[in-house]
């Protein structure tokens, strides 16, 4: 794992903490509530685990690489039931669970 | 501040973090989520600086009081969302945010 | 999983998180804190596991087994440094780590 | 506060507690960690504190102008501790620091 792959997998995991943030507290002001209910927990559980991966490799954690396998996991079920609306919010959180996902895996191998 | 005040505010801050989290998850499968919008809100926000809180508190922060302020306001403003609805786990958490918002004020004093 | 094994192993992560940042604080008061490098370390990345894990729980995450195992192997790192030193903090840590990995192990089953 | 200055004050955080969490563990790995007890300790509350303020930003938290004011507060803190040390890792934390007080203080206004 270089310097460089282990930076750009700490910055795709704030990336997606954000978007998954934003998504929530967007799916919470939404109409149709009831709709959002699975976006909205998944949104949560990633954006928290997302930020504790990338505090776990800032401070060079011996267990991040299981943290970041967990949270790839975490990022494609999130990113699967963000697409699945078409909010922007929820478009866009997809792509940045996606990437994350990625990133995790790679850095997780 | 005594030693039993301290770990005192601890355990509340914790049960009423549990009981938050127990909330935010059965609202989330009520029927009628669009009324309990506020209550996810406000228990996940809740349950996150009760934790905060309870971390800084058990390793001696020197912030743990100023933490312990805002940790009352949010309890305070959860409690009085969470009695609003006749749901068992809203009721239940009500309590530990009314008992965690005395301890954390007690506790900031 | 029965719901007292699941209550009983959010109880051992909160016990194993206090017991952890109460070692964390008093390593760093201590003469010799050079010998405790590794021990500040594992009780940092130990009692935030511990809280994440404790959080994943009562939330009902679907991650939380994959949390917990995580946690299992954190708790056992920690505990078999902590056994080292003599000091009263760090006997009880390492055994408040035993206690928790093994619900945790438990809970992963 | 506009747009801008909110995503701003986010980045500053994020900055931050990637500063604080470097610095925390060249650290532990410092000859003479016996002098750098304190910042040990405040950049691991600083990392902490950033990490929950970019957290409530991001998600549109009630709370986090208070949150963003406490930041401000320990980012000061450690800041002041990280310049007194000549290593690399603690100056660059020092100027993370500042950055992320003065974000935090403008936020909190």
């Amino acid at each position: 794992m270089s310097h460089e792959q282990f930076q750009s997998c700490i910055e795709e995991c704030i990336r997606c903490m954000q978007a998954c943030n934003h998504c929530y507290a967007a799916c919470l002001k939404e109409d149709h509530v009831a709709m959002m209910k699975e976006c909205i927990r998944l949104d949560r559980e990633c954006a928290d685990i997302c930020a504790f991966a990338a505090q776990a490799m800032s401070m060079n954690s011996s267990y991040a690489k299981e943290i970041c396998r967990i949270c790839a996991e975490v990022c494609e079920a999130c990113g699967n039931e963000c697409k699945k609306h078409e909010h922007e919010h929820c478009q866009r959180c997809a792509e940045a669970c996606f990437a994350c996902a990625k990133a995790c895996r790679d850095m997780a191998a």
